[in-house]
């Protein structure tokens, strides 16, 4: 039984096998073929914050592959009517996994400790590895390959840039992140990917033309996420050179395309140009989060089997 | 793929086919029989007014079918976090098919444009096309056949009445609306009935006595529907006068049997010796919600296959 | 078609059926098999109170047996929107079958009049059948066999201890409760526990100590139930001699299990000691509610088809 908490959690070997699966299984989705390959089987998704994606392509993976979801909102009370680890042990007795999206990553770190099935982490404050799984999905089939290429993120690096940035690691991508000083990576992660990732190529700089020089994937995220707002004011002052837009774009490789996880506030981070124009993939990139996800519940359900 | 936003969307052909298959289907759950049409499907609800016999009936007949579905509350997001745009493409990736609940038709529509997979209107402030399917199905199951029959409805011309209009001419029932002049159909809508089914036989009077005459069924529905509460007190006199009793009963059809969409406030739009007595069909109706809605679903995504 | 509000619904020899296909299934569980009984089928939850164990093990259930459910809560609008017949009635038309959570026991009864489909009670003010009949479960496992045994319960006579009664006496199993005497039952649960229940073997004591002697398994609950919020502190006053702790467990049997319906309160009604040590059955307990539902769920529809 295993958890994937971050993408640290996963080897590259790991990955490039849900990869495969995901693949086989996006190819027969789309040829109309849904294999029941877990009926019977449960997945829960426990959130404490909106969702639209992570959601419906959670719920909706779990559905192809022949077994059910259940969708417990902030209520069922986590935490609250009772500790993390009663409620864990108790969840572990009737489900197979557990996806969850909470604002404190400590607080599903102590749920793991404590569940006897498959927790996944469907985004936290810090991490949001099956974004990133997604994303760099879409970019392998957009290219054929991921080795070599170069992934910019232009914006604050939050838990989807820091998500990527250990994704990027694991399966050879150049990483290049532009931001603000103070809206970069905090030492102490910098620290922890340098540590754990020795081979990743990460480029850290305030200016977003040198980030995105070559790029294979322009990506950006919103300037204030889920809970920010209170900064929105704040943040767009500070962002206001970081937008992606056709000029910006033109530094990448021309066969670039735009990435970004949504939902996105056009004339903010990102020029309706660009994301509504022809090198976007966001749709297809959303799409991938389906993919994606049930190649990882595959791999995950079909290990414990 | 097709969309059905109103009964407009579908020709008398289509209705006709979607009741063969309902009738079939019908046959066989009550047999007990419950075929694995659908496996690994995924149906969305995405409701932002409150359901009990919309949400219970599409979701049952998508488990009946061997599918599953996901209900989605106001808390998604739709047109607020993010807009229609993104919202139908994204969704449209995922599952096999949408059935919204909407205050505003216009949103459904902006919706079903950038959305890749099927939309029902699962019930907007100006069309109820699910209801009226079921209404038709209904009638047609204890006549055995709809031509030539009249289906009178007492009471405001509401979102009920305009597909319940539709459905009759498309299935050559005549309709019989009585309401005060002012909650009458507007003369839009009047004009599109027209131009549009020009074989429609509909009267529209201020009497519903001269309505019920001869009617195969008496339907009615609340004076005030859900977001009207403030207008109730001026309704209830306006409409004082078109209760659906006993006495007006007598003046349709000795078989005629009384229909209404549910809830139903007694005393006010119908007498509760009407509406559970003999002529009352509201379960039978009622239940015709799950088995008109599979019908649909069944032709929607066998269509798609 | 049967419904289940209490244990007085079910007779021995039914709750031993049942416990038969818990075991079976749960065998399976084990071994990673999902037999899908039920496909196509439906459970409807309907829930006014708010839920984690519940919930889930009927959801999951459900879902193992290869059926669907769905999950109502206060919003759908029952006895408000509408009546319980009328939304009973419609209730029946779709689903196989409902659990209903509600402070209203009388509530439960109503809507059980009008519906067609069985009504499971998932726990009301005066009554929690489900959870007893996985607590009676429990202690068979652990033991082999119940006829003999004592239970005794410590704390409030309350909705999971009036059930437990019923199980016990249903079972073979000698009660003993301890309470001060106004938590005690009140005169007229106990007229109908001998009446309908005369092999009862029941023992109602202020005493702890006696309640607990030699008792194969030892039971608690807050207390203080939902919706008793207010009377939280007047309640620690009154029962602040009944804790479970570890002085009060050496009196009971020396394999004795210690169980909680949960959620607990460590330090008020039962101490860390006892409830996260050595002979606590939680963690089993709480597993069981899927599986004694299962059992309840195979058997009623079982039935049916």
């Amino acid at each position: 039984m295993r958890h994937v908490l971050t993408l640290f959690d996963l080897t590259s070997k790991e990955i490039e096998r849900i990869f495969a699966i995901t693949e086989d299984l996006k190819t027969k989705f789309q040829q109309g073929i849904r294999e029941p390959l877990f009926p019977g089987r449960v997945l829960a998704l426990l959130f404490e914050k909106q969702s639209l994606r992570t959601r419906v392509s959670f719920e909706t993976a779990m559905a192809n592959l022949g077994g059910s979801s259940l969708f417990l909102g902030k209520d069922v009370g986590w935490g609250e009517r009772e500790s993390s680890a009663d409620f864990g042990q108790v969840l572990g007795q009737y489900v197979d996994a557990v996806v969850v999206r909470s604002n404190s990553h400590a607080k599903v770190e102590e749920l793991a400790k404590h569940c006897t099935c498959s927790i996944i982490n469907g985004l936290t404050d810090t991490s949001h590895p099956c974004q990133a799984l997604a994303d760099l999905y879409t970019l392998r089939e957009r290219h054929g390959t991921l080795a070599g290429l170069r992934l910019a993120y232009v914006g604050d690096a939050n838990n989807v840039a820091r998500s990527l940035a250990v994704a990027c690691g694991k399966l050879d991508v150049e990483f290049a992140i532009a931001a603000p000083k103070r809206y970069q990576f905090d030492s102490n992660y910098r620290s922890k990917l340098k540590k754990e990732l020795p081979k990743l190529k990460m480029i850290e700089t305030t200016d977003p033309v040198e980030a995105v020089k070559g790029a294979a994937a322009v990506y950006t995220d919103v300037w204030a996420s889920m809970g920010q707002e209170a900064e929105h004011k704040e943040r767009v002052i500070a962002f206001k050179d970081y937008q992606v837009n056709a000029t910006l774009m033109k530094h990448a490789d021309p066969d670039a395309c735009f990435l970004h996880c949504l939902p996105a506030r056009r004339g903010e981070e990102v020029a309706a140009e660009v994301i509504d124009g022809p090198q976007s993939a966001i749709v297809q990139e959303a799409g991938n989060r389906l993919h994606a996800q049930k190649g990882l519940l595959a791999w995950l359900l079909g290990t414990q089997a």
